[in-house]
């Protein structure tokens, strides 16, 4: 099947958040998805956007059963390691089911290589949800490891009115 | 003691740098930096920066032993997540050792949390090394917690040959 993997632009930000819902459904975790298509308009199409997107888009032919033509996107941004410097977090990958086995996630994951390669990367960092074998076999095959376990540090957050708080000095303790 | 804290310039990088080796002693990986002062001038000062940073810096009468007045830096950088949207992540937070104790530590954290606040974050992210627990109480204690166990994901990384090849859409099998 013919599809293409371009550059997202503002259009796309309704087609992005029907599949980040889809995602979410897929993960289990729709009640965790805290943002709506005008967030994603205005933080990834700025002046100074927060995050980066592409998009895979099939002809009119094969639009899926609903009637879409976007079927797959990836979300990414650039980050930084003080140890090895440039790098880019791919933040969601997807597929919609039924254009799965067709190498689309394949081409979005590379894409996201290229531009990173091309901006002077030399690290792909991503998250895989630990039930999602199928997923981790797909990355394995694609050269990518887990450093989970060679690690040895933890994952940190600090949100909400806790953020609140040390932003003003005054943690709680 | 007195001190400040101020948005790092050009000028701040041979010091982060020389702060960048110091914490990287004290984390035992020296041999993994493979930055140089260079990169982070082109990498945190150019037109689209992939990190912003902060000092610390002390009054001429409290210099440290070896005669610097820099004294601490945090890196950052902003991310995002397609289920909260912005966040503010944080790469390094270091104060010289002579210094630590003096409230330091929480004002670059406080400021970072103040900048991500501005910027519509609502979540600042980190990794602490498993081993250093008394950094782990520090970020307990200003309200932070510890996603690791309950994310339940891997992290993933690819990198090197293998992100050249993924980019060219033949990686290893």
């Amino acid at each position: 099947m013919d599809y293409t993997i371009r550059v997202a632009t503002l259009e796309d930000c309704k087609d992005i958040y029907r599949m980040i819902m889809e995602l979410a459904k897929h993960e289990k975790v729709s009640d965790q998805v805290k943002i709506a298509q005008r967030d994603l308009e205005q933080d990834g199409f700025s002046k100074n956007p927060f995050f980066q997107s592409i998009i895979a888009e099939v002809p009119e032919q094969h639009r899926s059963k609903d009637g879409h033509s976007k079927v797959g996107y990836a979300l990414y941004f650039f980050a930084y390691s003080s140890w090895k410097g440039r790098s880019v977090y791919m933040e969601d990958l997807y597929v919609m089911p039924e254009y799965r086995g067709k190498g689309i996630g394949k081409a979005l994951m590379s894409k996201i290589a290229q531009l990173g390669l091309a901006a002077g990367c030399n690290q792909l960092n991503f998250a895989v949800l630990n039930w999602n074998k199928e997923s981790m076999d797909f990355y394995l095959s694609q050269g990518c490891w887990d450093v989970t376990t060679g690690l040895d540090y933890h994952c940190m957050r600090c949100e909400g009115p806790a953020l609140e708080a040390l932003a003003r000095g005054d943690p709680k303790n």
